[in-house]
């Protein structure tokens, strides 16, 4: 597969390159090579001509079963919204939640991400609906209690003997207020075991810090520390009532995060996620749009818009955050807090997770200094017209297949 | 025309009725229908079975002169911001400004914008852009210093003479910190002598504040209060650094106020705009995306989004405000900030300014009960299919005639 002179190429490789009018060479899922004229165009090639070529987006947070509850409940906190959607998730048929995961995939596809981590009930189920819409990502079940462990750890042997190219599955605990220390610490021995990711949702309102510190005497991270749950594998999700100390502790256990600062400002978290201070530190963060109840869609290119805005606009101080620096946690970032090495750039030998972008009036004039720009604040998910996905053209001229 | 079938009608309208399988029959400019079965499908209709139909949105802030100047400069404070832009602003020709202005206009339909007010250099050659398209809305040269006054008049009379029914005249000052007294005097009498709208940018900084004090002894608002500038004509632009006392003149002056949540973000004016106060205290606010430069583009559903977002993370408070809230500061409050009483609701016997949503998948599932929250939270400015302006079609299945 050819992508064929492509306007503006960004590459998102370590030195940032952005070329110009280059062909991008596809072959299986990888990409072959990068440069002029790579041959002639044939019916399987896709003209780019007027079409800025990126590394598909990544989506470091997600709950796609969820995604007929959208619209349900704007305007309430975390612990109200969770008492009105958790009655409304148990009324859902596993049907349903196959049929939402099918819609969310769709339009996650449809606004440009490649790659998702995505956690709910039915974790085999789902996997098989990613691979069937060709969808690279990590699945999880949510592991609340002891009884949920056996579970996850089905999911996770049989996800790993099935060699699948683009799922990893991860072992997701719910949040640090929701479970017990006995089971966190078997989600990491699982973690370990199987050398799979382990997620968990913390520090997302200031309620629950109090409450860490009044059980453990310590704060939410340094909790985490001393039981061994952070390292390279770890994943914590929000992270937003996190103190310097522990923003240090996460980047020399290189712990990952997933930002989602749609989700944080709708749901009125309170305080600001301290973004600025863990890119001070070298901690690798994602971007997740979180589910369409608390977002209320799957268009991460909001994500790149907000997420300076946010950081702006709370530090009084507009260079604290740079385009380039949030399409980073969108692209090669997020892959690195899914653990996929291999995606987040389009560089000769990786594997070809590629979206284009149609050069729309709104995108223009367009140079190689404005593009990333444009990108991260002009762009929407609408203005994404083909994605390839390992090598397989999953849309086309913004048909899904 | 008659927009045939509407699935679902956003009214606007006092009781903010949402009407579902309804046609809206349009005479002229005006609504004459609204109601089922108002006629049979001709080839001048519009299905709109599978759409939401609702007011076009109205910006009450722009300048589209500088629409090539998009992602020039991302990450700089206001006044460092300027000193770059206004450096670039100085090359423009004319002949550039006027291509900007039709650019802008262009994507400010694309998006479903029905109204806005654009200020910038040649008025009166704007305006027959505006006219040309069909945009309504409400243009001014901006005055600065002595000279520009007889311009401003000039173009007023020119305008009124005109009886256009798209454009009305502004009476525009530049900005608080730019402006003399004497200036901001003959700018009231203008606006008073010829009955039309009189704007400024005030309040956009924390500096502006205390130099306003230095050199008044009183605060921004308490001192344009002291010069007879506040009254029902009156239209500040972003107005963040304003205290309650402020307010509450405002209130009492029904003074009108444009917020620019993205653009004070993105320059990071510091602050947030008392966006909560002013709707507890009554004061008419609308919606504005200021310039490409600042935003970046011109696309309403945007602010539509942020704004809920800014305010809710502010006040750590997701009940402060609704999506109702903030479709009603872009469609009718903002036309109440523009001058136009007879647009933004879609009633019998207003105009005609409405356009048309493509009920897609990321706007699913759909009652009468969530749809607002979708446009809030959940649409795009792709998503607009259809543009009807003063009862011409301007937009047809995304094509600008």
């Amino acid at each position: 597969m050819l992508l064929k002179n492509c306007r503006f190429l960004l590459t998102q490789n370590e030195k940032r390159d952005i070329l110009e009018n280059v062909d991008v060479l596809i072959e299986g899922s990888i990409i072959k090579k990068i440069g002029k004229d790579l041959g002639k165009h044939g019916k399987n090639d896709t003209d780019c001509s007027r079409k800025i070529v990126m590394p598909g987006l990544v989506n470091t947070h997600t709950h796609l079963g969820m995604h007929s509850l959208r619209g349900l409940c704007d305007d309430a906190e975390l612990h109200d919204w969770l008492d009105i959607i958790v009655k409304e998730e148990k009324k859902l048929s596993d049907k349903q939640i196959l049929e939402n995961t099918e819609a969310g995939l769709r339009e996650a596809v449809r606004f440009g991400t490649t790659c998702m981590y995505d956690s709910y009930r039915l974790a085999e189920e789902r996997a098989r609906l990613f691979e069937r819409l060709g969808m690279r990502g990590c699945l999880s079940s949510t592991i609340r209690e002891k009884k949920d462990i056996a579970a996850s750890e089905k999911f996770v042997k049989s996800m790993l003997a099935r060699k699948s190219s683009l799922i990893k599955p991860v072992v997701a605990a719910h949040a640090i207020f929701s479970t017990d220390e006995a089971i966190l610490k078997e989600v990491i021995a699982l973690s370990e075991k199987y050398g799979v990711r382990r997620r968990l949702h913390v520090g997302e309102t200031r309620k629950e810090r109090f409450d860490v510190q009044q059980k453990t005497g310590k704060l939410p991270i340094e909790y985490l520390d001393s039981i061994g749950f952070l390292d390279e594998k770890a994943l914590l999700v929000h992270a937003i009532w996190i103190t310097k100390g522990e923003i240090r502790l996460m980047a020399k256990t290189r712990t990952k995060v997933s930002h989602n600062p749609i989700s944080n400002m709708k749901l009125a978290s309170g305080g600001v996620m301290p973004l600025v201070e863990m890119m001070q530190e070298g901690v690798t963060v994602g971007l997740g749009t979180d589910s369409v109840v608390s977002n209320n869609n799957l268009d991460l290119f909001e994500e790149l818009k907000v997420t300076p805005l946010l950081h702006k606009q709370h530090r009084w101080d507009p260079k604290v955050i740079t385009p380039q620096d949030v399409l980073d946690m969108a692209t090669i970032n997020g892959a690195k807090c899914l653990g996929f090495d291999d995606v987040g750039s389009i560089e000769v030998g990786k594997n070809a997770d590629i979206i284009t972008i149609d050069l729309a009036p709104h995108l223009l004039p367009a140079t190689t200094k404005n593009i990333v720009s444009h990108i991260v604040y002009s762009a929407n998910g609408n203005d994404v017209c083909d994605s390839v996905i390992d090598g397989k053209m999953v849309m086309k001229d913004r048909i899904i297949r």
